[in-house]
């Protein structure tokens, strides 16, 4: 059909880069560019390479060396100032394979399958979903069922010492057994996270978010990660470290997720072979969804607030029939987590423990119309405090990466935040020494299902008191946080709450971002619980006549902090509302939040928004950015790119993979007449397609008839993972055989002309969840290719109400 | 540039059709089509047109002859069967036009737009989502005020004049003039709809769901509509039919957006021009959204509830940043129905209404695991009954469609019903003489706000006593629903309610679908929650260790019959625990919900989708039809189209728009070598943009400078109507002048091959919300055009388990 390669020399494989590279050349109409290149042609001698002529190797060396560079002397080189944390991508996050490759083999199979297979799968899915569900309530209620237990006799021997040393005066025995044990947790739960899987790191909602936005995330998705969760995160609350245990179910369900889907481990090494049509990036993505929905679910006793979550903070591509496989699993998880944790509890049948926290029951309290504006105000708050939050944060993130990026660094870190979250609450337990006596009976508020709270301490305070400070502290932040909700007026004084709220809001900030696997929604619910409290004691003093209800104040507080932290309005909503089994202040809730978030939008982006902006992840955003008109198609893509003919040397092959980081390649065949074009495109194939077929030896000497002995189940089976070309051993006999790529490669891919504004190619990859994008001229030979990162690094921001478009670099 | 047009003759304008009429031609291949061709050869000849020699023309008048003979004729013809009520697509249906077209007009504009103007954008966005949820309220409270003083004076001399008249035996009196107050008023009603505006018929969900999935419904967002639907559903309530206000409450919200989205009235023929930018279907279609929540939000007092409706029943397109200010219009819609209502009841700042439907208080009553699998059996029965309502309903539409189809007729119809509904209550009211013995002080439950149920009628009771039946019957259908949710175990009995129940049903589906405004949600919670509380009465006898609370009872069953008519889950368990306010029940909802749906979609589909199925409409669904892998862009394209040259005669375009029924055109260039392509593809034009040019007069001589006085706005003065050619006047000189098309068309139009496969054209044409497709050569020659009715023809849907293609006819 069409003439096979001849020699490498013919094909024009120049400078850059698809999905994988920085792009070069061709931004010269992008000013601050150029400072880049012009440093970078310092260095470009000493750059040792295998294949000196390739200009595409020689410009991708320059770049990773550059990279390296700025690393090693980061603390000291004149560099420095090029790495610009929020305003970079990193080049290692390559995209997922949304579109369906609808090559030779996709056809063949589809035109096998018939009615039963639909219907099979169509039940499948729900199946899936179920065991999701499932599978999610499980390890929701393991680690619950962990920390419970554990909390209960850290804090019981805790309190007991505390209340016996203050009258032996042997201070220093619990506090530095509190000291110690904290030390020894979170430098374990520092470790885990650390050296077993880094990627089970924080929250995992922002890289849950990036996946979902359609990033590959290595590890992201392991048992390894999910060992690394669920442990990691009783470790880190058992460690003190004021963290919760509901972000990381988030996650953990994400993985549940997708290993179902998945049907295989790869440390396991265990192929259960379920349901192998699910293995592609398409199926997985909505199992995902339903599963971080279903985390939300089983933290927070929330599905429908699950689903809005993963709607809300997570879905990037969305569909209706999802959504309902997203509620099921949602709801499974519910009410699995409710019978186990209910059993459990033993009352089986009552159905009483929805998710793993809790906020207790409100009695029954209403709102006045007069108090909207109140509300208004601790929105208000409530944003700015969020937005302080984040700056912070963000600081501190940028110092860990500059300075902390060592492994045993972070470990310590975490083991240096362990011990202080005991010698400071021991400080304030000390010094602060307010005494509250609980009417007879009364045994301090919520937590009452074994969070070692049944018993607060005494310490200094006279005998049937308990001291206030201890009444926080000596808990898991989660009972303190019902303490804070529904204590008496007297039980936490202002002095006490104004002294806590600061310290523990820095304490907050210190440990989010620590190389553990932990929460930020309880501590943010603490805090704003607190300050809420202050606000009502406050309200109780001016306005009498309103009969503030504290624990309003404290749970309307909470959501304001929450939300300017985070920036979820309906989803927040709705959680709280599912949470405190009470639909009363759903309404002046949702309005808070709203106001929240804009005060908040107006300094900075989201916690998790922040954390994707600095780990540099090419997170597509829903819009274009704004005032990008301008820039076509042209400016944007890569170009000229590396193509392959129909029917090609495998010796060129093998050449371009181990020199070209590309993902893609146009399958193109030449055109006499066009010059500086790489020929009219036939097709285009994925470089995990291509090992694949090297790895199954689908090639034959040239003439003779190529052996088509390769199935979809051979490229099923490499799913997710991929073989590495340098893994591949080609005899040089071989590398003068062909391969005929024409039945693999994807026949029809997405194309653009290079005209075409960058709005319009944004909503085109954005829209269909793209991963490549193939510029063309009008008689459709290839220019240039699009990826996610040449999209990505295009970024239009309102900051304090102005917009600013950015260029981010690509490292 | 290029050369101009010569010669008519020169353009191949042949046989066939966008987006506006049947394809014919290359379908040789889909069986199901012949017959119908092969009958309209019969009657080709008696066609008149005025330009014989267009085949498309002919064809197109065939076809419309076609289906006049077969209304004309279609109680007695023969050709009868050829209508497939639910396996046809009504081609007047337009798309609408989502994307936008960067022509030169559009860079120029962009080029201009600036930092302010994207702000004052993003504020108006906010400001216009404020002003829905404001509007919306004010509609709603309006028609709930409305609905409640005059419910409450019709029936409270109703209920006199039957106690009275039981006494004086003459029970003539209360029945005729029962009978007579509602024959009147209905017959209002649906004069109302059928002369005013007939497209405000129904709850106009369905409708409101097409709009949003991309289809154009002539009179669907004029302020005609609103007075039709709002002043309409009053008189349908008040009339008597078994009909609710919410349904009609969610087109009334869109209406109210999409006007103040526009900003302007054809009727009032008022121009506010407050915010021109917003002339355009894109952002039309994000305000209806808003607009359709507030709705729900203002209905039910469900603001969540309003968004998840939006978002599952509702929207195709969806965005993050559109979310938010859904709810936020959702959320003002809320709050202001709960301002305005709780002023008029008389204490503002309690804000105890927050929408025109409570279901009330329950008392604390909480489930039991035990009681899960009777709710999955009510879920079943709710299912099943749900399918039945909906093949009803379709029985009866189809049967309205060809027997029904007069104005005078339908009208008549509604007065039938009309008179039914009062004489029907009245035959079990004066024969079903149960009575219930209210214990001292208890005027029964529910409905104490005016509804006119403060004195229930004694007919033939004791003193003391009331007719149970006329409990039910002589009030509003909402507060007879609060009563069935909230009233005493002896209140109802088992032969009331079995009575009551077929009654009802059979009432509710003879009048869904009637020409009058009407919703479809009271009656269905009412009839479940009767038959709901005749299980909850069984299941007391029964269970008695349950202590079976029959409000609970009722509640679910109330969720189950609505759950199998409307098939909606997420959505429906937010609104309906919103409406109670009560989440306990959040849970089995949840569970029985899904069950529902699950049942009912075994039988048929929704009630909504039905009725879009019997419209016509062509809607997209989310996903490609199953098992269409095998059918090619080429097989579903219509082929060849009528194209124009970038500079071209005003003679030919003016010939082409009035002989062709196309929507879009491509512009092409000639190619000398190809033979059977109509030429490279340049463009795409609107015969919206066509006839705006041609009315301002953007064309000059052949050779002399062509005026371009023609700007942005000139297009946007003219949005949402449409400039007819019918109505341009073009005199034989200009005729031979030219317009240069290129500043105009879109210059990238989106292509695909002609070998790409159904389904990936399908998701292009979906996830980018298209109105043509243009399927192109690989060298880009225009080869034939895809348009939503070519996709939505071929429609697979499971029904008792089994999936079958269906390619629908287009009428």
């Amino acid at each position: 059909m069409s003439a096979p390669a001849k020699d490498e020399t013919e094909f024009i494989v120049t400078p850059v880069s698809a999905d994988d590279q920085p792009a070069s050349g061709k931004r010269g109409t992008l000013e601050k560019e150029i400072p880049v290149f012009e440093e970078l042609n310092h260095d470009a001698e000493n750059t040792d390479s295998y294949n000196q002529n390739s200009i595409t190797y020689l410009l991708a060396n320059r770049f990773r060396d550059f990279g390296k560079k700025i690393r090693q002397y980061s603390i000291t080189s004149a560099d420095e100032p090029l790495i610009r944390y929020r305003k970079r991508l990193i080049s290692k996050y390559e995209s997922q394979n949304y579109d369906i490759c609808e090559n030779h083999l996709y056809v063949q199979e589809m035109e096998k399958q018939r009615q039963n297979k639909i219907r099979r799968l169509w039940m499948a899915r729900w199946l899936i979903m179920f065991l999701v569900g499932l599978g999610v309530a499980l390890v929701a209620v393991a680690v619950a069922m962990m920390i419970e237990y554990a909390a209960h006799l850290k804090f019981s021997i805790l309190q007991k010492y505390f209340t016996n040393c203050a009258k032996d005066n042997c201070m220093y025995i619990p506090v530095l057994m509190w000291a110690g044990v904290n030390l020894v947790i979170s430098v374990l739960a520092a470790a885990l996270v650390t050296y077993v899987e880094p990627a089970a790191a924080g929250s995992g909602i922002p890289l849950i978010k990036s996946y979902l936005n359609g990033v590959r995330i290595p590890g992201l998705m392991s048992l390894r990660a999910l060992i690394a969760k669920g442990l990691g995160v009783v470790l880190s609350v058992m460690g003190g470290l004021a963290c919760g245990k509901e972000g990381p179910m988030i996650h953990s369900g994400a993985i549940v997720a997708a290993g179902l889907a998945k049907g295989r481990s790869r440390i396991c090494k265990k192929d259960f072979n379920m349901f192998d049509s699910f293995r592609n990036d398409r199926e997985v993505r909505d199992f995902v969804s339903g599963g971080a929905a279903a985390g939300v679910a089983a933290a927070f006793g929330a599905p429908v607030g699950g689903v809005l979550f993963s709607l809300e903070e997570g879905a990037s591509f969305w569909n209706q029939s999802l959504t309902w496989r997203v509620f099921f699993a949602s709801m499974i998880s519910t009410f699995s987590v409710n019978v186990f944790l209910s059993s459990i509890h033993g009352h089986p049948t009552a159905l009483s423990s929805p998710g793993l926290v809790s906020f207790g029951q409100f009695p029954d309290i209403k709102y006045d119309l007069l108090e909207i504006p109140i509300f208004f105000l601790m929105a208000v708050i409530g944003g700015l405090s969020g937005a302080l939050f984040v700056f912070l944060n963000y600081k501190l993130t940028v110092f860990r990466q500059r300075f902390l990026a060592k492994k045993w660094l972070k470990v310590a870190e975490t083991g240096l935040v362990g011990a202080m979250s005991a010698v400071l609450p021991f400080v304030l337990i000390y010094s602060v020494n307010q005494c509250y006596h609980p009417p007879s009976g009364d045994h301090g508020h919520g937590g009452s299902e074994g969070h070692g709270t049944g018993n607060p301490s005494q310490v200094y305070c006279k005998e049937g008191e308990q001291n206030i400070m201890s009444m926080i502290f000596l808990r898991t932040p989660e009972s303190s946080l019902i303490g804070m909700l529904h204590a008496q007026p007297e039980e936490y004084n202002a002095i006490v709450l104004s002294i806590f709220i600061p310290l523990y809001f820095l304490l907050a900030v210190w440990t989010y971002g620590l190389s553990v696997s932990s929460g930020v929604f309880v501590p943010s619910l603490l805090i704003g619980a607190s300050w809420g409290r202050l606000i009502g004691l406050g309200i109780a003093k001016i306005f009498p006549f309103l009969e503030a209800n504290l624990g309003k104040y404290a749970l309307i507080g909470a959501a304001c902090q929450l939300g300017g932290t985070v920036r979820m309005t309906i989803s927040l909503t709705v959680i709280l509302v599912e949470c405190t089994g009470d639909i009363t202040f759903g309404l002046p809730m949702m309005l808070v939040l709203m106001i929240t978030k804009w005060v908040g939008d107006f300094f900075d982006t989201s916690l998790y928004d922040m954390n994707v902006h600095v780990a540099g992840i090419p997170l597509l955003p829903w819009d274009p950015p704004a005032m990008s008109d301008n820039l076509k198609a042209n400016d944007v893509m890569n170009a000229p790119v590396a193509v392959f003919r129909p029917v090609e040397r495998i010796g060129r092959i093998v050449n371009t993979l181990r020199t070209e980081t590309f993902c893609g390649f146009p399958v193109t065949e030449a055109q006499s007449d066009a010059v500086e074009s790489c020929g009219r495109l036939k097709g285009l194939i994925l470089r995990s397609q291509l090992t694949i077929l090297l790895k199954n030896k689908v090639y034959a000497k040239e003439g003779s008839s190529i052996p088509k002995n390769i199935k979809m189940e051979d490229f099923r089976n490499e799913y997710p993972w991929t073989v590495n070309i340098e893994d591949i051993t080609i005899s040089d006999e071989e590398k003068d055989f062909v391969m005929d790529l024409r039945p693999y490669m994807n026949p029809f891919p997405y194309t653009i002309f290079k005209e075409v504004s960058l709005p319009r190619v944004f909503r085109i990859f954005r829209g269909l969840g793209l991963r490549h994008l193939v510029v063309v001229s009008d008689t459709n030979e290839v220019l240039g290719m699009v990826t996610r990162k040449d999209l990505a690094r295009y970024r239009t921001e309102p900051k304090r109400g102005m917009l600013k478009m950015e260029i981010l670099d690509i490292q």
